[in-house]
């Protein structure tokens, strides 16, 4: 099972709150993209199922890994499930004036806290998730307003346990394309990491995370794994290490 | 429902017998498709759903219009029933060498006759879909050596009646990206065209053809189709007409 983040995206790049708004790759998330799908078929890895978010900037990497990689043709899942955090209220404002606005220690907060959301969004809201098409099979209760990266693995886990994992059973190869927090939520689970320890941990953009899970779906530890994770990265791992610092620096 | 066959691809471009040939989108065919998505999205079409083959020139050409159109985010399925008719032993080969060589009349029944087939491919032959992965769960029998149109219907038609039409009849709208020859065969399905015709009925790449169905799946007559079809065409009529019979000199 290889996990990838998006490449870098438009608003990555001009250091706003994403969210569940429906940005675009940027050109070098593009490039990052391709690059991961690059180095999967140089290693030799191939999928018979991808999953994404139903978000642009992860469907487009999954198709960019997909065609590098010649595997345009296997089915892919898009589920919201898979989506980045809702951001709430923050969504769409710039990082640093919301500093500048709120103070660093609370966008942190905000940031970095495992169970803190930012302020929710009003329903009347553009982005309120209910006034988007692609949410109008979820029930209201499930319609996120706001989300802490605890409310995010209450969506994540059950779809790992009751869509992913059967797939992993059937002994298929999966590529899961997805977001900076809902691939937190995975590897939590997965590596069974402390609240405390997993909002301090940063996956790179593009970049392919390599699990090899035992037949009890426990990860099995790799030797060039990194931190609290049982995966390895593919790619220069030098290179790989300063970008997981790149991340952190944000707000800084 | 939309039907839009795929764009240019690079081997259209050498002017070489395709079939399953797994090739790519040349830069006119990604034009195309782009072109096609942005018809539709100017035309205020959206769709629920989109069904492709898994040849890569659909797919591609499938994912470049649900881009254009921001839909990226809708469910794909990608089905084998779906792909170009297989061109047999004569996948890869040129033409116009393939007329010097066995004469005019007789590529032309190849490409024109409704049920004589090309001559089959050994199945030791790389090009023998049983050698690729992506057609692994199909069973012996059903793993085409050659086709002609009228056994290509033997697979679309099933297809259209199992997994289609219940998309249809729960009312959503489809995009359906596929081929010159799993195009016709739907159409001639839809709209009851005669053996004798379909096989000089020439549907132009990348042009949206835009078919509503009543109640009982019969194709409502636009007042802008042209010739047997039911549908209509989105775009230019007059360069739509011009392209339709660029389709038929291609061996002249």
């Amino acid at each position: 099972m290889v996990l990838v983040r998006h490449g870098e995206s438009e608003w990555n790049k001009e250091n706003r709150f994403t969210g569940w708004y429906d940005v675009q790759l940027s050109e070098k998330g593009i490039a990052e993209a391709k690059e991961g799908g690059r180095l999967l078929k140089e290693a030799g890895f191939t999928f018979d199922k991808a999953y994404t978010s139903v978000l642009r900037r992860a469907i487009k990497t999954c198709w960019l890994v997909l065609e590098e990689m010649d595997l345009m043709w296997i089915p892919v899942e898009k589920a919201w499930q898979l989506n980045e955090r809702h951001y709430g209220a923050l969504q769409g404002l710039d990082k640093n004036e919301t500093v500048a606005k709120h103070g660093k220690d609370q966008v942190h907060i905000w940031r970095r806290s495992y169970d803190i959301p930012p302020p929710p969004l009003e329903k009347n809201n553009p982005h309120y998730p209910g006034n988007d098409v692609r949410y109008g099979q979820l029930l209201q209760r499930e319609t996120p307003v706001t989300e802490s990266l605890k409310t995010t693995l209450d969506r994540v886990v059950p779809f790992w346990e009751k869509v992913i994992k059967p797939d992993v059973t059937a002994g298929k190869g999966l590529l899961i394309a997805a977001h900076g927090n809902s691939l937190r939520a995975l590897v939590k689970k997965l590596d069974n990491i402390p609240d405390s320890d997993i909002t301090e941990l940063n996956i790179p953009t593009g970049t392919p995370l390599v699990y090899e899970l035992d037949s009890e779906f426990k990860p099995i530890k790799h030797k060039e794994s990194i931190g609290p994770l049982s995966g390895r990265y593919l790619g220069n791992q030098e290179a790989i290490k300063a970008r997981i610092l790149g991340v952190k620096n944000q707000t800084k």
